[in-house]
């Protein structure tokens, strides 16, 4: 599969923004965080992971996006359709791009109004300090772009479904090669590690995100790095994981038994697959986030709600978790080419718990399922 | 090695922080950053991966930390030394924390002056349009910290060190085995995932950070992503990876030559060596990062100065970066305890550069080389 964009890609993500800046009245917006900066520009490093420098893009209300950018990064932005490349030699403990920023945001805007991500999943990258600085340096009031750009990310076009599919499908390869790693008496912390080897050696360029449990007729919790204890007779072990293809996210979980299931986790297995094909039979367009919610909370809990998880799916895309969340506050409507999970939990009692996802893709008619679909039984080890 | 620290370690760097709190005249400390909640708490997961949800830690004048946090949380924060932790069900768009975060902050800190850091390196990961909902409702003052948390963490402990040095030794042993992934003929993206399951088969709890090139005779920058090209004799390979154990990176590359190195590739090799070890030879406490950085470019640039890099390295700990950089403008005094990497670059021409990179830890006499010391000769693939 081709990686990256054609530049036409980037040309129509660009010219939805501004149509909607025109709109909401916005001379330019100022974007921090990587997924948004790459959005725009198709730059794609993982030096991210380094939280020294800030980097910034501007999205002009004319013209190509700016980019105001440590100069580590110039010669990799170079290579994006970005052509108007600022840079200072950060780290600079003086002025760490903030006049460069300021000048570049008052040549561009001039006393218009500048927005910036302010809302719900956001942050601002950026020192509080240099902040403080950027806000008395510029001509023009800043303030929120009221989710301007989280609103066009939510809706995939097909090449970006195309790469969240390829993530998606290396991440199944590697869960039905779980049987040959994971076992009684095998130390979890080795199944995560080999659990990667695996998304590795089935195509994911690298694994952001490993989370799971294993233990006695379900877990505890679904957020914890792994222990060195092995696992054993009656586990359920569930595994979750966000691996990356080009800059997508696949992001769903596989529950496995650690020999024969007790009934209770089949019941609660086949519990979740219900739920999920449940919610699945109603994403449609216009069906809201709130609505899939209450369809799988129907059959997890009959209807009772609350879950520790504090949601039951989420959109999926360049950042492992974005855009909507299924909880009953969330009206948002599906539209073609939303990705999303469904991920409803079950309680088994003794604060055990068992959770299952699947990924999503909203079509004018049903779903298309981009993780391989469970069946309703556990899968023994 | 034993993961986790003793409550010793989390009650050490807590009075610590009160003490310079009590200088600084702060009632509490707000952070929002994995690192900084994690160094007081413990608290290591890698849902951070995760946008969405805003996290809370407030280190009080006296008294242990309080943890603000989401629900989905709660179980993994309970099983560290933490025992006041306070939890809502995020998302929740109408007020995803702040008013539970601004009760606790005033219930703690009253009238008193509330700390965060605002300084380089730092952001602030909530949402700033729920930062401004919180300060209006604050009953005291919110202010910079003026880096006191980042300077606590910037002196390792000995557990902390050997945390490191595990994650180096990891490293080491799959630079170690590049000779068995990498030849002219392999496509770099393949290098890229093998080098990856190497590390993970080494004993790597995952692999954050993976950049590096291959390109002839050196590489024009050293934050891309593979690409599918195969590697080609006469390439210069570098590989940069800061692979994580118990919470803790490792950061250093290597650099391969495919095939027999030029003259120029031997010596630029050598150079970087020899800057290398000019650096250490002066690496004690009292010496400042800016003279590390004198003894690094005297000898890669003759004292010329200037890299698109920005610095010539950095510390390193529970980040890939954090601390000190090897700057002219950067004065920190390197005290025992510190751990930094010395990442002298050298031009070849052409676009054309190298750079090499080592892990060092500051003692009371010379430091301590936590990577396992290049050899002055390329390594040949």
């Amino acid at each position: 599969m081709q990686r990256g964009f054609d530049v036409a890609e980037y040309e129509g993500r660009l010219a939805r923004a501004q149509t909607a800046m025109a709109r909401a009245g916005l001379s330019a917006i100022l974007l921090t965080l990587e997924a948004d900066i790459r959005y725009f520009t198709g730059f794609l490093t993982r030096f991210w992971e380094s939280p020294t420098r800030p980097w910034f893009l501007i999205v002009p209300a004319q013209g190509k996006p700016v980019a105001v950018i440590p100069a580590i990064g110039a010669a990799l932005m170079a290579q994006t359709w970005i052509d108007d490349i600022r840079t200072w030699p950060a780290p600079e403990p003086a002025d760490d791009g903030v006049s460069l920023l300021a000048d570049t945001l008052n040549e561009i805007a001039g006393k218009g109004r500048i927005g910036t991500p302010m809302g719900l999943e956001s942050h601002l990258r950026m020192p509080l300090a240099s902040w403080a600085s950027l806000q008395a340096r510029l001509h023009g009031p800043v303030g929120p772009e009221h989710g301007l750009v989280a609103g066009l990310r939510a809706v995939k076009s097909a090449a970006e479904i195309d790469k969240i599919a390829q993530a998606c499908a290396i991440a199944g390869r590697a869960f039905a090669r779980v049987p040959q790693i994971a076992a009684a008496g095998v130390p979890l912390s080795k199944v995560f590690r080999d659990f990667q080897g695996l998304c590795l050696s089935e195509g994911a360029d690298w694994v952001p995100y490993l989370a799971g449990a294993s233990d006695a007729g379900g877990y505890a919790d679904v957020i914890s790095p792994a222990r060195d204890a092995p696992l054993a007779l009656g586990d359920v072990l569930m595994l979750d994981t966000g691996l990356v293809w080009d800059g997508y996210f696949s992001d769903f979980d596989r529950n496995f038994s650690v020999g024969p299931p007790s009934r209770a986790v089949e019941a609660a297995h086949a519990r979740l697959i219900d739920a999920t094909d449940a919610a699945a039979a109603i994403a449609r367009p216009g069906t809201t986030a709130a609505e899939l919610y209450h369809a799988l909370d129907a059959v997890v809990t009959g209807g009772q709600g609350g879950s520790d998880a504090g949601r039951l799916g989420h959109g999926v895309g360049m950042q492992l978790t974005e855009g909507l969340s299924l909880i009953p506050q969330d009206h948002t409507p599906l539209e073609p080419g939303m990705v999303i999970t469904l991920e409803p939990g079950v309680a088994l009692g003794a604060g055990r718990t068992m959770v299952h996802e699947e990924v999503i893709a909203i079509t004018e008619g049903a779903p298309r399922y981009l993780s391989p679909r469970a069946g309703s039984g556990i899968v023994r080890l």
